[in-house]
C-alpha cells in the first residue's frame, strides 16, 4: 500500500496582515508547517493555527525561519551555525507552548525559505538545525529537501527524517532541484506535475531535466494554499493520488 | 526553620549589547528570571543564561515582557487579555527549548516591568497570565507581587504561587508598594532595608509608610545585579539573612 | 466657494503582506497619509506609495505611529513626550527621503491610530508631536481631530493646522467623537453620513448625538480604501460633495 | 599643507543598552557616522548623538546598515539592490530629521558593517547605495573603502566621494584590505600603525602585506571609541598626525 504526506506552510499572517487560505488548505493536507514569529506569524496567529490544525486533524510541525519579517525569511543571511541553532530552538520552543496547551505533540520541523535552501547545501548549517531539534525533542521529525544535506544531517543527529518533494519543480540529475532562475525550473503543466508526483510516490523516481532517471524518497509533498488556483491544484493532486491507491497520512505514519 | 528565595532578572543582554553582571549575581541568588526576547534577551543570550544558571545551581524561570525592546518592556501597553496570554505562552515556550535542552524544568514565571505592574492591579490581565502558564505547564510557579491581583489570579488558575517582596521599597497600608513617584517610596538606608527584609521573612510582616503593621508573604526577595554596588547589597542581605537563621532556597522548595 | 480635502491612509503594506487598495483610492482623495515603518509600511512600500501618489496628483503627508507593528499602532503605549517627539521626527524624516527623491514637499503630518487618539486628549503628547513637526519643517501642516488638543497644540507651536472630520462617526456635544464602544458611535446609514458630511463642510456644523448643534471646522474628511464597499462609499461621498458645489483640494489649499 | 578627516561610528546605543564612549571620542574626531535605527541606534539616541556632535563641532553623517539589530548589521544579507537603495534612503531621511532640527546639513554617508563590506565588492549594491544618496541629496558625500567599488559607484553617480583608510589593517597589493581571517590582517604594533597612517596621509601610499607599494587616497581615517585603550590610540594618532603637520578637518573640507 502506498502512502504519502502532504504538507503546507500555515500561520503566515502577522498582526493585522492576513496571508494564505489556512482554513481551506487544511482540508487537503496531512501536515501543517506553522510559522513561528521570526519570518511570519505572531503569537495570536500561532495559537489560532494550532487550534485550526487540531480541529482539522492535521499534524502540526514548526516552520522556523531567519529573523527577517521584512523579507519574509526569503533572503539569505549569513548566520553562524551557533546562531542558527539557537534560532531554531527558540522557534521550536515557542510553538510548543501552543501545541502543549492543545494537548498535541510537535510532529516535525521544516526550515523555511532561505534557511531551508541554505541548509540543503551547507552541512554545518544543516547540522546546526538537526542538533537544535534533537536537543529540544528527539521525537520531532526533520522534514527537508529530498537528497539534500538536511536529510543527511538529520540522520547523523539520530533524528527521524522525511524527504520532501515538489510537484511543480524540475529536478537535476543529482536529485536536487533545478534553481528557479533557470529555464524549465517550474513545471506549469498541471497534468504533468501530477503524473510526476504520482510516480515519485509510487516508484520513488523522477525524470531529471537532463533525462536521467533519479531515485528519490517522496515522504511528503509540498503544496500551497496562497490562492484559489493553488488550492484547486492541491485538491486535484490529492484526488489523483487517492485514485492511484495512495493514502494521504501525516509524516509520523511514514517515517 | 526559616527559608526564602532570592530572585534576580538575568539574560537581559541583546546581540552585541551587554547588560547586567549575570555571572556574579548567580553566586548569590536561588532563582533566575530569564528574559525571553520580547523586551530583552535573544536566543543566544537565553541559551547562555540557562547554561550559566544551571552551572551555578540556580533555578530557572521565565521573565516574559511586552513586545517593546526599545522601551525594555517598561512602558505600559494596552493589550487585550487574549494578546497578553498568547505573548506569555510564546515566551514561556521559547525559554523551555533551552531548559529542555539542558535537562531542566522551568521552575517559575515572573512577568517583567510594565506587564508585572499592570497585572498587579488588573484582574483580567493577571488572569490571562495565570492561564497562559497553566496551559503551558501546571507545574510552573507564578511569581508575583505580594498582596497583588497576580497572586489571586494564580491561585484561581490552580497554580502554585509565590509572593515577591522588595527590600528597598516602602509599602502602603493595603500591602501594595508605595508608587515610585511618591516621596519615601524607595528606602535608601541599607541597614533599614535589610532589617525590614529579615522581618518580612521571619515575621511575615512589614511596617507601612503610614505606620500600620501589614501582613505579607515573603516567599522571594527581588534583588538586582546591575552594578557593583547593587551586587554588594545582595551579598550583604544574603549574609544577614543567613546569620539570622534564614536559608536561601529556590521557590520550588517554599511554595 | 466651498472646498474640502479628502484624506486616506496609504502605504500600509509590509514586506510580503499587502493591505489596502491604494491605487484605487488615490483616484478619489486629495491627500495621502503614508505609513512610515513603525506601525505599518516599509522602505519599499513607502517609495512606491510616494510614487503612486505623485502620479495621481495627490499630496503626500506622513502618518507616524507607535513602534508596534504587531498591533498596527492601534494599542495605547505610554511613551514620554520626549520619546513620542523623537519617534515622530524619525518617521517624518524617513518619509522625506522618498518625497525629496520625487521632488515633492511633505504636505502634512497626521498621527496614526493610538498616537492620534491619545494626542487628541493629552496636551503634553499633542505638544510633543507638534514640536516634532515644527523642528523638522515649519511648513508641514498638522492634520488632527477637529476640536481636539492636537489642533490646539499645533496652533501653539506655530504650525498651520487642519481639522479632520469623520463621515460615519457620531459627535458629542463638546465636539469630540462618541467613543466607538458606545451605542450610536458609528453611523451605518450611508445617506445620513453623506448628508452630515456635506453639512459639516458647507455649514461648519454637526448635530451631536444628544441633539445639540456643534460647530466644527471640516478641513479634511477621513476616508478608507480597505475594501470595495469602502471604496464605493468614497466615490459616492466625493460625487455628492461635488454636486453640492464643494471642490476637493489638498489641505495646503485650504489652511 | 596636509589634511585628513578622522571618523568614528557613534550613536550605537539602543534603548536601555549603552554602547561606545561617544562623548569622549567626539573630542578627537572630525566626522561622526551616526547609526540610524536599523542595526543600532534609536530615535532618542540619534537625537542626542546629533546634539552631542554639534556641540563638539564634529560633522554629522549617516551610518546606514542592514535591518538586523540582533546581528548589529554585521551579517551578510542578500537584499536586492532595490531593497538596499530603499533602506539607505529611509535611514538617511530619518537622520536628516534630527540634523535639520539642529540646523545642520548631513555631511556624508558611510554604510555600516556587512553593507559596507558587501558594497565594496559588489557594483550593483554599491550603485544602489550611491543612487540612494544622490536621490536624497546630491551634496552628501559618500565615504567608502579606499580603492573599492563603493568609491567607483559614488563617482559614477556624480557624488563627491571620500576614501577611508584603516590605521590597524594590512593591505593587499590591489589596494584592498587583507581579510580579517588571514594572518597579519590586523596590525597590533601601535607605532607601526601610526607610522603607516601618517604615510598614507602624507604620501598617499601604503606597503602591501606582500611588499608592494600601493597608492591609495587617505581622505578619512576610521577610528573607534569602544573602550579606553581604543580611545588612547585615537588620541595618540591624532597627536602624531598634528605633530607631522597634518590638520584634522571634516571630510567636506577635503573632497
Amino acid at each position: 500500500m502506498y502512502k504519502v504526506d502532504m504538507n503546507s506552510d500555515l500561520g503566515e499572517s502577522f498582526g493585522t496582515y492576513k496571508l494564505g487560505m489556512d482554513a481551506e488548505i487544511l482540508e487537503f493536507v496531512s501536515s501543517a508547517n506553522v510559522a513561528c514569529g521570526f519570518h511570519a506569524g505572531d503569537p495570536l496567529v500561532m495559537e489560532d493555527t494550532v487550534r485550526l490544525a487540531k480541529a482539522a486533524g492535521v499534524a502540526v510541525g514548526a516552520h522556523p525561519g531567519y529573523p527577517d519579517l521584512m523579507g519574509f525569511g526569503r533572503r539569505n543571511m549569513v548566520c553562524t551555525p551557533k546562531e542558527a541553532k539557537a534560532y531554531v530552538k527558540y522557534q521550536l520552543g515557542a510553538l510548543t507552548a501552543y501545541t502543549a496547551a492543545q494537548g498535541l505533540k510537535l510532529q516535525h520541523c521544516k526550515p523555511h525559505g532561505a534557511l531551508y535552501n541554505m541548509a540543503a547545501k551547507d552541512m554545518a548549517l544543516a547540522a546546526a538545525i538537526a542538533e537544535a531539534i534533537a536537543e529540544v525533542d528527539k521525537d520531532i521529525i526533520l522534514l527537508g529537501l529530498a537528497n539534500s544535506l538536511m536529510i543527511k544531517a538529520g540522520q547523523e543527529a539520530g533524528l527521524r527524517v522525511a524527504s520532501e518533494v515538489f510537484a511543480d519543480r524540475a529536478y537535476q540529475a543529482d536529485g536536487t532541484l533545478v534553481p528557479r532562475k533557470l529555464p524549465g525550473a517550474v513545471i506549469h503543466d498541471t497534468e504533468l506535475a501530477i503524473a510526476r508526483t504520482v510516480r515519485m510516490v509510487k516508484e520513488g523516481c523522477v525524470t531529471a531535466i537532463t533525462g536521467e532517471e533519479v531515485p528519490l524518497s517522496a515522504d511528503s509533498i509540498c503544496v500551497h494554499g496562497d490562492n484559489p488556483s493553488a488550492l484547486e491544484f492541491v485538491k486535484n493532486i490529492r484526488a489523483r493520488l487517492e485514485a492511484e491507491g495512495v493514502t494521504i497520512v501525516p509524516i509520523s505514519e511514514i517515517v
